[in-house]
């Protein structure tokens, strides 16, 4: 798969500087272009390299105006980064081995109806009364419980297990190994100190848009009424928690191996780093910022703050006690010279 | 599947306060509940609901007496919580698709056996000389290496992977994704600065009545007169770490991301909150109650503790201590000015 | 299957005293083992246990002298550990079932090659274009993507999830669960606040003799020309999250639960505890030590050392600022008490 230099340009909207009829068949990165490869250059730190790439063809800010020789052509755009986006976007479109069709043996229980031009794999399993939209993608040993709804380009990858009566958006894509409906924790404590399971009940709705890592887990909620909902555009990175009855809120943005307790409503618009853990039965507010590793254990109601420790704090304020509390044996020392000299001067008045 | 309210109060032993008659076929909470459905009231906070909901019946304490008119007719009994557990595990039993049967393909080796009215969901996978009891689900996906026992009535839900020589008993719930069985930890260093692998022989040992949830990991232990333990009434939430030869004790509680090293023996009815994480070689004392992301690095012999922190103290002193810990920008300052201030009162004197 | 002490003797290099005709079939802890097993003594501490054992032989080193009457054969080696290692190796190579062949249904894709004596488990599926070398062990629902290329002597266990143009070395263990390759967590945000995925169009490559455990991820790198690098010996523990682009160096240990940021490089011979925390963009120097729970937010480029905290310090020092945060409330006391008897110091002069 080749193109010239000027085709991507008019993909791009771009202004070409060079020459246009150059070919170009790999994206790379400015330091690690060679012939035949494209880059781009956005951030005035990597400046640099432009002298030196072996890159065919780079995009560049439209207003670049370089200080010394330039070797590559360059194609002048508004946003250097999203023009880059753009172009690995369509280049993965094209590239992808472009899956369909149905790979034997493979199951699919009664009353169920897939749409259009879908992938199955071999070993996928489908249960009943399911529907599922178009163009969507089932990779091998994936799961589909009874009774679970799924739009249209959807993909589950390989070895996603869905529990049964879960209802899935269109374009979401869910990775590897990820369970979605497993039962939330509930048990009842008896008499004898042993525990009586709470059966869970509930669902998960998975909105439009929306993105699961891999090895991540989503409980269902815990009565038949309810349901643990991550609304559209929510983006999950791996190995994540995510227990019964919560709720994440459009947008947020949720790194490696975060856990979010049962009952808890997570806001619009989030960004929470990787480890962070957020105790049951809390709000959280819209555009709230949470280090890596924080823990939160009461409910954060004004918007838009940066946190971090446990329990969170603002961010920098966390940072100003933590640089103390790496001098507090200093601290300590000073403190007990202090009281010594008062109790001397104490004896002498 | 509908019930009457009678029947509902016969099954409950409970007694109606209004028409008996009405059909009911649904739970719910009583802020949610609507015509044909069942809620309870056991917390006096949500009292305020029971004037409004539009639930056919609500499940009440004995002595509850209404301040305004309730629509809705009541169940009295003794605990309206427990009523509903045990109504919510009955209408599980009946609404949930009983699977049963054999789905193919699916797959058995050689000198396996398979108790009555099991469940082997396609593409399930059960080794050589395995021996499974009565009334077992084995759901598609699930892998179960050779010389596996299991008991009666467990369910291994989709993509769960039990390793060759686990033991595990009766009543049995193990989630998508967990892996049961794989290789402790175990590396000895060579003198190049590389590691050896220390093969890992033992097994896992899980008891009667463990739920464990989806993504968890439970290693084997390292020598083969060894094994892992998970005693009788364990609940292990989701995506845990429990390593080779490590012990946890009757109806211990672990929430989800809690990390257990190697050859730690966690006692009884403890309850550990999540991302947790356990040194290796320890012993935990019974009834030791971990707060979140707390850390243990040396044995707990005393019973009964709340611990917090890393490494773990009393919780209230660790709460104590960190609300200091939030002013030492603040301490440091105060320090810093009466350190001057003595310093000029020594000067005067 | 037995063998005799003079066998294992002479399998080890070691010299008998006692009876070498005694037969051993299993290896055991010197303080758990019975006749017929062997079992070993490297730790002083362990030294009472030789005098009650009832293994029938106990491998010793060279110079141990009994200072009791000791019922068990001895086999004098240099190093009893060591000795221990290579006979549990032996025996796990004669004692596992030997796996080989191929069960069906097992799924290979077009153009896909593997190499001599391969185990292929029912339900395992090889995409197309991969080449797969001698003696690979597939289990039971491993999913190989396509253009996948893995080398001999490579095992991967029930349900391992491998993407497409994955590379993977000789003499690799992948444990159950575990995901390879899965999409880097790139997005960029669009002015209306959602995010639009960013294609990963890189790979993964894991070098000979890696052992990674159960359901960890490894994400791929973001751009084709790149990848995500896994060097020679590495060891990772389970439930790890490895993102895009990170490179882990020769020899490193991971413990559970521990998770790397994009971009990440980290250096060799490490050892990272569990549930570390590493942010992205940075370079960890060879020869780190980090404890549990540790956070790391900069680059640490001074090798060799031993670190602890959110952000990390040396591991010394956090325990013993970590001493005077146990007592905060009393410093605070004592600040306090101070500034009043300075107060009236100064009211007095």
């Amino acid at each position: 798969m080749e193109f010239t230099v000027n085709q991507i340009a008019q993909m791009l909207g771009g202004e070409v500087m060079g020459s246009g009829d150059e070919r170009i068949s790999m994206l790379a990165k400015i330091q690690d272009a060679r012939r035949g490869q494209i880059a781009f250059l956005s951030n005035p730190k990597y400046e640099q390299f432009i002298y030196s790439t072996e890159a065919t063809a780079v995009i560049v800010r439209k207003d670049f105006a370089p200080r010394k020789e330039v070797r590559a052509t360059l194609i002048k755009v508004e946003d250097p980064y999203v023009s880059f986006t753009t172009l690995l976007e369509e280049y993965h479109k094209l590239i992808s081995f472009q899956k369909s069709g149905v790979e034997e043996p493979c199951y699919v229980g009664e009353n169920s109806t897939v749409g259009n031009n879908a992938y199955r794999g071999a070993f996928s399993y489908i249960g009943n009364n399911c529907h599922i939209g178009n163009n969507v993608k089932i990779y091998p040993h994936a799961y589909v419980g009874d009774n679970v709804r799924i739009g249209s380009d959807t993909i589950l990858h390989s070895g996603v297990k869905i529990y049964p009566d879960t209802v899935i958006g269109n374009n979401v894509v869910v990775h590897s190994g990820t369970v979605i409906g497993s039962d939330g924790f509930g048990f009842a404590q008896q008499e004898d100190g042993s525990y009586k399971t709470i059966p869970q009940l509930g669902k998960v709705i998975i909105e439009d848009n929306v993105t699961i890592g891999a090895n991540t887990v989503i409980d269902c909620a815990t009565f038949a009424s309810d349901a643990t909902v991550i609304r559209a555009g929510v983006k999950l990175d791996n190995l994540i928690q995510v227990a019964h009855n919560v709720e994440i809120g459009r947008n947020t943005v949720i790194a490696a191996q975060t856990g979010i307790s049962g009952s808890t409503k997570v806001g619009e618009n989030c960004m929470l780093a990787g480890q962070v853990g957020i105790a049951g039965h809390l709000v959280i507010a819209n555009n709230t910022s949470l280090g890596a590793q924080a823990g939160v254990s009461k409910s954060i109601t004004k918007e838009g703050q940066r946190l971090l420790g446990y329990p969170v704090f603002d961010i920098k304020e966390y940072f100003r006690s933590y640089a103390v509390f790496k001098k507090l044996p200093d601290l300590n020392y000073r403190l007990k010279e202090l009281e010594n000299k008062v109790k001397s001067l104490v004896n002498h008045t």
